[in-house]
């Protein structure tokens, strides 16, 4: 192990980084306290993450180590890519270890450790699939088989399991496989490189865990294969798309490449302004799981992969991370709020597959419209887990004499901040409530910024001190507040939550004319549970629509509804026409956050609702 | 053979079913003249035709019949149903030969028979991928392999070859194979059915043109395989879907089965109400080349398979025939002008597979946005080739005291009703103009009613005769002349031909506050050849567009463009925003026939036009 060994980091550790103007900080100084987070983060602890194990163990996913490790008699089961839904697992149960406590969890995990050890092979290869008579593929196919992606899952749960415990006895088994990866990729060695980039960040992280420079080269070497700095635009199956973008900004944040920061922000800008849905979701189309053309954003066929938008989450924290500017941060809320977060059912154990925007309740199938417990190819079930139990390590941040809140949710926060141990406690009903309180309370009066990111969407927001008058947070800006701390310090923010009623870009044709309701990070959706009487996919909204937000304890687990006045209109009698004006019936609506569709039966969803402005201007002659 | 045959029957021979209104004519009964549809056919004919034998040939498409006629040392080549695309070429060349007498072509397709013929086992089984050490496989996945798929495309062959010269050697293998199929499968014998109908409406046929009931039996014992009957959507793969209904229809002229019709008439309605798009292709869906949900009609990512417009058109002619309803002539009409007509290039020799309604020009491959000249599954090519020489027999019809005109091209019919022998020529420049003139000339002077379709689309339509003050024809009917007509009678037609601006069901997401252009049967499309000045796809129409048509030459082989008022509205900063007003610039923008696109290069491509007024409505606050 190398001499910068911290066993404390966080969900990267860029401490040492040359390219870092936001460090992460450990997820163990990090207390969260009871609030929005806490009720998603809390039934899948208890029930998602044993119920998936469950999962992993019924479909012999654990049993497909024991056959190698214990000489278990069973046949290797699911697809060639399946061990890493347990190095998945792994990671989720490691992240949980690092915020909260838990022998019986920690036993567990130790359990599966030895079962995963006890597979890998003389020369340090670890693969379930490649073993026996399967020997003799290795590395035969790495454009499909996965098996670098499947081996940096293993280092990622590794380090999680090392920052959690302290312990190295997974870190050992994901080091051996590392050097031997090494040992035969590379340049003057074998050549090749994985179909699904995973392994980039993986050897990145590995290099800043270990501080062996083999490591970081190695990255840099699969980021060549795939000839990552020549890319401009993001094409092809959205997750490895996504995935490698995180490989190149760990790189970058290491090595400063110039090529590889103009791809990136190329790259990045060719998602944001083309390619993402108002959900933060990313990848449009069923063929190949992979990004469309510019604009092209389907709803009802929206594929959305909850793995993308966890890749799309994790890259945004991460040029964020780079580059200190709100608007990466922006995204990353966006994405955890929405795209993501509909991924995963209330009661923490149910998942989506494709996150449509649009749905009548109707498809079925394993890429359908209903939460699974379990997918054949499960990979987002086990990507859920691991990115809600590591959400504690995103809320913070540090700066050389800087404190950045960077989500907003009740937690308490303990750093070192220019020698000196600081204490930040945050007070907040967010998302359902702009007010932000924050008490800092440095260990003797310090001088440090605290750095508090306002939303691009905040308008008319303020922030006072210590009951002073509210002074403007600009929207879309870092607001920071410069001074001597003391002891119990208070910030106010007061983040202005309007309802807003999202446009697209009349390049994405199927929100054209159209409008999605949004208030503060969260997206609204009609679903029919709220609006019995019509069909919610009949609905119009106007420009006028009187929304009116309301906090319903009994509703979803807690969560503001927004009502608003809407219309029916008539339906034209063909399915092409000149039609004149409709008739409208005027309804009250109901929409919910739409993280929380989906969770009480089959229903008909809608985000983007078209506009009664629209559909006038559209029908008369 | 039977007591009924006869060998100048049309495209279908309902001259006999119980359930026709309509009665279809011998296409040697009708001399087509120079006018719109030969200058699609005769490049198709010229130069389509054979061009596709020699990929047949280059293939091995016709090698692999050779291998067992011949015992040419050859691999097998091509996808296991390839044998039916040699069937649709020979259909294609012995329809021609129906209306144009050319005995190179005559003389080619009797040596592609003999091919054939010779391929035929003892036991009349023909298949040429279950053969020699497949043999064993014959029938044993039914669902997958196409094998009475490939069957009822080599007996829709040697009926078309029949009724083109009268011989019998296609259509005695025809029988063999239809004969052994009868003793193999049916109630008591081997079950299942073939994943992709066909043979359906190909045992239909046999039966009406040999007057052997077992073909019909086996007709209805496919249809109750598939429970035909309790269909009531339209659900998965377009072409399977829409060739059942050609089946079902046809299994109904000849039995009136009511629960067939109630199926069919369910079927149409989900199809033409809600799944069907504006240019009549059908099968919005790349995953399993599918229906979609209902009104899921992406215009980019449509897939509207050819083959599937195509079905449709079948289909539509089929339900004509059998109610004389004007509404499923309109469909026919619409499918063959846009949805089926650019399926092929003006050249008549590059195909599409999938038929957007939007492009970029980008998307290539096998399902991409270039015309091919051949496709590894190549059956969209010849079922173009088949279908298109089959024209003539679409645009006349025969009932009890009955002419109809169906459909209108420049051409002659000759033919008998009751018991008169009548001509009667069309003349007309139709699509461009809407006027047509009709020559009626009975033998002797003769009552009967002349039926002529006026489509839905053509307001302010009259008609007169010999000079007679025009009268109303009423838009969406069947105009009936009945009168005694005598030699030299005339008739003049004047369909209105406003430009149209066609608004979509407000459930068609990607239509919504668009306009398509459209004029007479034709749908009209951006193209960026015709406004090299802009990116069509950031075009915007007004309801006040001033649209004109100008019949153009030079263009495209000569057709009518629709130039009008347009806007490029300026481009959001944002992917999604609360925008306001937009910024607009006036062009005025050239649309041109939706068949004629891509015949220039690649292009980008609008048939969905965003309305100002829609757009306005939408962003102003």
């Amino acid at each position: 192990m190398g001499e910068n060994m911290e066993c404390h980091a966080g969900i990267v550790d860029n401490a040492s980084s040359p390219r870092a103007r936001v460090l992460a900080v450990p997820i163990s100084a990090v207390e969260i306290r009871p609030g929005f987070w806490t009720n998603r983060m809390d039934p899948a602890r208890r029930k998602g993450l044993p119920r998936l194990l469950g999962h992993l163990e019924d479909h012999g996913v654990v049993d497909n180590f024991r056959r190698i490790s214990q000489g278990k008699e069973v046949p290797r089961k699911g697809p060639v890519f399946t061990d890493s839904d347990l190095y998945k697992w792994m990671e989720a149960a490691a992240f949980s270890l690092q915020w909260r406590a838990d022998d019986n969890l920690d036993q567990l995990l130790e359990s599966v450790i030895d079962d995963v050890a006890g597979a890998q092979g003389e020369d340090g290869y670890l693969n379930t699939y490649f073993s026996g008579d399967k020997a003799n593929l290795r590395f035969g196919n790495l454009e499909r088989d996965h098996e670098l992606y499947c081996a940096g899952h293993l280092i990622q749960a590794a380090i999680a399991h090392y920052r959690a415990t302290g312990r190295t006895n997974l870190l050992d088994v994901a080091v051996r496989f590392a050097d031997y990866l090494a040992s035969v990729f590379g340049e003057g060695r074998r050549g090749g490189f994985c179909g699904h980039p995973e392994l980039e960040m993986a050897m990145v992280e590995l290099y800043r865990t270990t501080g062996k420079e083999t490591y970081l080269d190695f990255a840099g070497y699969l980021l060549d294969q795939i000839k990552f700095h020549e890319r401009r635009t993001m094409e092809g199956h959205a997750v490895r798309a996504a995935y490698a973008c995180c490989g190149g900004a760990d790189y970058f944040a290491e090595t400063g490449n110039g090529g590889t920061w103009e791809a990136l922000v190329s790259l990045w800008t060719d998602m944001s302004a083309r390619k993402s849905y108002v959900t933060g979701g990313i990848g449009s189309r069923y063929v190949g799981e992979a990004f469309g053309e510019p604009y092209e954003l389907p709803n009802l066929r929206a594929y959305a992969e909850t793995c993308a938008a966890i890749a799309n989450a994790m890259w945004a924290w991460r040029m964020f991370l780079i580059t200190g500017e709100p608007s990466y941060c922006d995204m990353l809320e966006n994405i955890l709020y929405n795209g993501f977060l509909a991924g995963v059912s209330l009661s923490g154990d149910r998942y989506f597959y494709v996150n449509p925007l649009e749905s009548s309740g109707e498809a079925t199938g394993e890429r359908g419209h209903r939460r699974r417990e379990w997918y054949d190819c499960t990979c987002c079930p086990t990507n859920v887990q691991r990115t809600i139990s590591s959400i504690p390590g995103y809320i913070y941040g540090l700066g050389k004499g800087e404190v950045w809140i960077c989500l907003y949710q009740a937690s308490r926060l303990e750093a070192e901040i220019s020698g000196t141990r600081v204490i930040i406690e945050q007070e907040t009903e967010y998302p359902w409530k702009g007010r932000v309180d924050l008490l800092v309370s440095p260990e003797k009066p310090t001088s440090f910024q605290l750095c508090l990111r306002v939303p691009a969407w905040a308008r008319d927001s303020t922030w006072s001190t210590d009951g002073s008058d509210p002074r403007e947070a600009r929207p879309g800006s870092i607001l920071r507040l410069d001074r001597e701390w003391r002891q119990e310090d208070k910030v106010s923010l007061e983040l202005g939550m309007p309802i807003r009623l999202i446009r697209a870009h009349p390049r994405a044709r199927e929100d054209f004319g159209c409008a999605a309701i949004a208030r503060g990070p969260l997206v609204y959706c009609l679903e029919s549970v709220d609006n019995p009487d019509v069909e919610v996919r009949d609905l119009v909204i106007s420009r006028e629509a009187r929304p009116a937000a309301e906090f319903r304890e009994d509703t979803l687990g807690g969560v503001s509804t927004i009502s608003f006045d809407a219309f029916v209109a008539s339906s034209p009698g063909t399915l092409y026409g000149e039609p004149g004006g409709p008739d409208l019936k005027s309804v009250r609506a109901t929409a919910i956050p739409y993280y929380a569709w989906a969770n009480r039966g089959g229903s008909s969803m809608l985000v983007w609702i078209p506009l009664l402005e629209a559909l006038e201007g559209a029908s008369r002659r």
